[in-house]
C-alpha cells in the first residue's frame, strides 16, 4: 500500500490528527515475527511493568488498553460497586465526549460540576460529595480529574494534593484522566510519580495516543487496594489486545527512554509559540480582536475570535470550534507541530483580523 | 527499543500469537506522517469502504474496529434491539471466549445450542427459534455463526444458504463471526462474497488480527437494514479508533491485493500439512495413538493424545488443551508456520508417541 | 395479622408515608377471587385501557408497573435508542433520587440543566440540546419534565406549549414525570388531557402511589409513535406484575370517578393552608423567621427556618431536611392529611420561632 | 369499583392467576392508614425481620420486592462482581422465563445446563464449573437452583447438601429461587430453615405471590458474606417499594402463623388428588392415553396428551402447553383449587380421551 494522503499537511483540530512518532514505529517492528504468548503474557507487557515501576515505584500494575475513552471507563468501573458515581467537573472528557460509555457500558452515574477553567477543587467536589449511605442517591466514590484538562490547563502539584486529601477524607477515591498527562509532566518539570502517586491518585489513564503512539493508552493502577478485577474487567469491556506486545511496545517506545518528554515537551512549546506569537501580534497591532479565554498551560490554546475569522482561517489550517456561539476556538499542538505551522498560521491570523 | 524476544521461536498455540506480515507493516509506515482526520474520516478509511466494496458489492459498509469481541458485539448489538437474542453455538466465540462481553456490554441474551462440530443447522437453529411476541423470552432475532468455526470446520455455501433462507423466513438476520474468514475462503476457494452476501449473511465480524494484522478487524455492514446506529454504538462501545487511519491501512493492506489470501491459504497449509504428516506416521506406524476429532478444513488441528504427550511436547512446542479430560488438543497454524516447523513438530508427535 | 402501628400518627415527611385510600383498598378486594390471565390480559387491565382512554383519548396506551422508578425509567428507555441521553432539570427525580437506575438499568444518560424552580424552559433545554450527529456525544433524543415539580411548583399549559414546540421541533420527544400529576390537574383545574396530551407530552408517567395507591403507576403511551417495545422492556426491566389486575384495580379505582381529583385536591388544600397559616402567623407575629423558597403550587411547601426549629419539630412532626445547608425543609401534604394536622402544626411552627 | 369477572372461574393455568387469600388482604388493612416511613423503615419490615428468623435462625436479612425476577435478578447480582456468571438449569426461569433480565439488567452470564427433571447435580454443575481465573470465560462463581423445580420435581435434603457442598467447596455459592418454596416445604415436610440454610444455601428468593400473596416476594440473605450491596441494588434496580409496609404486611400473613404452609399444602394435595385421579382413570380404562412427564412432587402435574385433547380441554379449562412439540402439557394447582375443581377437571379428561 501506498501513501494516499499529502503527509505535509498538518492543522491544529487535534493531538491525535498526527501520526505515529518514528521511534513508536521502530518498536512495533522491533517486537515483530516470532510467536509471543497473546493477551498480554508477552515479553513486552512484562517489560511494559517495569518501564511504569521505573516512573511510578514499585508496586504499579499496568494494563494497556486500545483507546483513552476504554482506559477511563475500565479503570472507573474497576474502583466502584455497582452503585457507585464518579464526580468530575462538567467539562471532563467522561463526562461530554464519551457517547455516554461510562453510562452505558460500566453503569456509572456521573455527577458533574460547572468549572470554568476544568478543574475541580475541593469546594466543587462538595457540591455533589454527600448522601453515602442513601440508597436513592448514586453513591459518590471516586472522584475524576484531567490532567492536563481537557481545556488546556494544569493543576499544581499543591492544587492535586489538596483534592487527593479532601477525597480520601471522605472515604473516595482518586482518578486521574491522563490522556495528555505527558504535556502536564513536561509543564510542570517534574517527574510522573510527583504528580500522580505521590499526591495520592489511586488511579491513572496513561495517555499515549495523543503523544505519539499509534493505538495505546494504559490504566495503571497505583492504589491496588482502589481497584478490582481489572483483568476480567478489560475482557468483558472489549479492551483486552490479542497481539498485544505491539500496544505494549508502544508505550515502551515512549516510556523507557525520554521520548514521551520530547513529545509533550515540543507540543506545548509550539502551544507557547502560538500564543507568543499571537499576543505579539496583538500588542503591536497585527492581530486585532483575539482573546484567550483559558491560560495555555499544556499543548492547546483557546480564544475568541472576530466574527469570520475561523472560517476564513480554516481554508488554510484545520481546527474546531468549541463554543460557536461565543466564537471560542481550540488550537491544539502536537509533537510533529514545527515551528513553521506555528509562524504560517500566527501570519495567517494576523493577515485575516487585520483585514 | 529492542526486540525483548526470540523471534524465530513460533507454536502452533494460536494465530494471534504471530506477529504482523512485513507488508502490514509497511502500510502502517506509508500511512503515517501528515496529519488526518481522526476517528474515521481519513483517507484510508474512505479508501476501505472501495476495498471491502470490490469484494462485496456495491452498499456494503465497514467500520473499522479493535477487536474481534468489539466486533462481534457491536455488530450483533446493532441488529437488535434491547430484547433480542442471539441464537449461536455452544462453541461459539460468543458464548465461551469473551468474558460475558454480550451480556454485559450489549445485554444480549445468548440462546446456544451444542453442536458437535461447531457448525449450527436449520435443525439445531430451531431449537432455540421460537417464543416470538412472548414478553417472557428474549426473543430470537439473529443467529450467529463463525466461518471457519471455532473448531476448524467450514460451512458449506449450500449450508450457509439453507441456513440463511431459513433465519430469514422466520423473520430473524444472519450474522457471521469471521475471524477466520480467510482461511474459510482460501480454504472454499471462493471469494468473499459468494459465502457471505450472496447467500445471504446480513452482518459480517471480519478478521484481520488472525491473519497478519497487528490490531484490526471491521464491522461490515452487508444488509443496511439489518443494522442501526453503528457510528454511536462504535463510539460508546468504546471501539472507536482516534487515529483510524492505522486500523483502515492494515485491512487494506490485506484486501487490496491477495494478502489475506495468501495468508489464509499458507496456514491452511501447514495444517493440511500437519495433518497428512501425522496420517503418514499413523500409517507407518511412527505415530501411534493420535486421533483427529474433526476434519481439519482450515488452519486447525484437533486431535486426542496419548497420556502425558502433550505435556512432554509442550516442553518445544506451545499449544493449548482444548478438552484436557479427554486430552484433546488444538493445534493452531498462522501465516508465519513454516513447512519447517510442521516437520519437526510431526517428528516430535512420532519420537513422544513411539516411544 | 393485627396492627402494629399507632394509625393515627401522621407527618409532613412524604405523600408516599400515607397508606391507602379506602375505596383503592375496596378495589383490590373487588378484584379478588376466582382465576384471572396473568401478566395483564386480566379484564381489569383492560377495563383500565378504556379509563385512561376516557381521560386521555383513543390510542393511548397505559402499561401498568410497580413504581415510579419503573415508569419513568421503562417509558423513557422505551423512547431512546441505546445511544439516546435525556434532558432534565437537575433536580428531576430521575437524576437525584433513582440511585442511577436510568443509567444502570436503562443506559441512559442525563443531560441535566440547573433550574431554580425545578422547571425547564426552551432556553434552559437548549443548553443540552445540540450535537445530534456526533457520535462522541449522548444523543438528546427525549427532554423530561416533571408535573407538578419535585420542588412544588406546576407549569402553565402554556409554558407545556412552549416546550413540547421546542422540543418537537429538534426532533426530540416529551417525557412527563407525573408521579404526582393528579395534584397538578387538581391545581390547575384542568382535565388530564389538557396539559399532556393536548400540549404534546409523548410518554407519561403516571403516579398513582402517592396518590391514594397501594403500589401502582403506569406509563401512558401518548403518543405510540415515540415508544417502542414496551410490553418487552417492562418485562426485562422487572416492572411485570403476575397478578396485574391488583395494580389496575387500583388505577380504576382512583380514575374511574374522581377519587384521584378528590385526593389531590385535598392535599394541594392541605398544603395551601399550611402556608396561609404560616404567612397569617408572619403577619401577626406570631411565627417568626419563616420564608418561603419556592410558591407552594400543589401538594409540598419548601421553606427555610430559623436554626434549630427544624430539629425540635421533629420531635412532635416527621418531615425530611431539603437543603441542610440553608436549612430549608420540605412539607408535604397527603391525601390523609387532616385540618387538624395542619393547625396542630402550624401551631407548633409559632410556639417553636417564637419562643 | 365493583367486580368485572366473575369469580368463580378457576383454572390450571398458573398459580398467579389465582388472587389474594382473604388473611392476606385482611393484613394489607391492617398495616393501613397513619403514616409509616417508606421505603422500607416501616414497622412491618421491621417485624418482617424477626418472622424470617423464626423461621431461618437469626441473622438472616429479608429484603422485600416486588416480583420474582426482581427476586432472582438482584439477589444473584448481591452475590456476583460484574464478571460472574450463574450455573443453572436449562429449565430455570432465570434462564427461560425472564425476558434476559438477568442478563440485561444485571449483567449476568448464564451457564445453563440442560436437566431432564428441572434439577441440578454436582455432575451437571461440573459441566459449567471451571475456568475460574481465566478472563476470556464468564466465571462460574454461583449455582442457582429451583426448590420446587419449574417442572414440579424436588430436591431432597440430601440431592440439596451434595450440591450445597459440592458449590462451597468449588469457592461459589448457592442461589435458590424459591418462588414455590412453601410447595417444597409443604411436600418435604420440613421447615424451611432445613432446607435452605441448614443444607448451605446462601441467598433465597423466597415466593408469595404464587402462594396467595398479591404482590411480595423477597430476597432473604441466609449468608450475609455472600451477598453486598443489596439496599443500593434493590433501588437501581427498581425493586424498591415506597409503601413498603404493605409488601411486609402480606408476607407476615403468610408467614407469621401457618397460612404459607396451609396454602401450599393444599395446592400440593390438589395436585395430588389430579394425579391420582388420572392415575385411577388410566387403570380402570376411563381414561386413555394419558402419560405423565414428572414425578408430581409439588402443585404441579406434567403429562401428554393424545392428539387434539387438549384443546377440546381448554374450552372448559385454562392450561398451557409446556412442550406443544410432543403435546405435553402443564396443570399448576394453586391455594384456592378446590376438590371439586379437581374432579371436574378429571371428569373431563376421561370424557375428552374416552371418545
Amino acid at each position: 500500500m501506498t501513501s494516499l494522503h499529502d503527509t505535509a499537511v498538518r492543522g491544529f483540530a487535534s493531538d491525535n490528527y498526527s501520526g505515529v512518532h518514528p521511534e513508536v514505529l521502530a518498536a512495533i517492528a522491533a517486537a515483530n515475527e516470532g510467536h509471543q504468548i497473546s493477551y498480554g503474557e508477552d515479553v513486552y507487557t512484562e517489560r511494559l511493568q517495569e518501564v511504569f515501576a521505573a516512573h511510578l515505584g514499585d508496586g504499579v500494575e499496568a494494563y494497556p488498553v486500545f483507546n483513552g475513552t476504554g482506559a477511563n471507563v475500565v479503570g472507573l468501573q474497576s474502583m466502584l460497586p455497582r452503585w457507585g458515581a464518579v464526580i468530575a467537573a462538567s467539562t471532563a472528557h467522561i463526562n461530554v465526549d464519551e457517547g455516554g460509555a461510562p453510562e452505558r457500558v460500566a453503569g456509572i452515574k456521573i455527577l458533574n460540576v460547572p468549572a470554568e477553567d476544568g478543574k475541580l477543587t475541593p469546594e466543587l467536589i462538595d457540591r455533589e460529595a454527600w448522601g453515602w449511605g442513601d440508597e436513592h442517591r448514586a453513591q459518590p466514590l471516586v472522584v475524576s480529574i484531567t490532567q492536563s484538562t481537557e481545556l488546556g490547563t494544569l493543576y499544581s502539584v499543591e492544587e492535586l494534593r489538596a483534592i487527593a486529601d479532601h477525597v480520601h477524607e471522605r472515604g473516595m477515591r482518586l482518578h486521574m484522566d491522563g490522556a495528555r498527562i505527558a504535556n502536564a509532566a513536561a509543564s510542570l518539570g517534574l517527574p510522573l510519580r510527583a504528580f500522580t502517586r505521590d499526591v495520592g491518585v489511586d488511579v491513572l489513564s496513561f495517555g499515549g495516543t495523543k503523544n505519539g503512539a499509534m493505538i495505546g493508552e494504559a490504566i495503571v493502577v497505583l492504589n491496588p487496594e482502589a481497584s478490582a478485577g481489572l483483568t476480567y474487567l478489560r475482557k468483558l469491556d472489549m479492551q483486552l489486545s490479542s497481539k498485544m506486545r505491539f500496544v505494549s511496545a508502544q508505550l515502551i517506545a515512549l516510556l523507557d527512554g525520554d521520548l514521551w518528554l520530547r513529545n509533550a515537551s515540543h507540543a506545548n512549546a509550539m502551544a507557547q509559540r502560538l500564543r507568543t506569537g499571537i499576543e505579539a501580534g496583538l500588542a503591536d497591532g497585527t492581530i486585532r480582536g483575539v482573546a484567550f479565554t483559558q491560560p495555555t498551560q499544556a499543548n492547546g490554546v483557546f480564544a475568541t475570535l472576530p466574527a469570520g475569522v475561523a472560517d476564513r482561517l480554516r481554508q488554510s489550517f484545520r481546527f474546531y470550534d468549541w463554543d460557536a456561539a461565543r466564537r471560542e476556538v481550540r488550537w491544539m499542538c502536537s509533537f510533529d507541530t514545527t515551528e513553521d505551522d506555528i509562524d504560517a498560521f500566527v501570519a495567517a491570523i494576523a493577515r485575516e483580523t487585520s483585514a
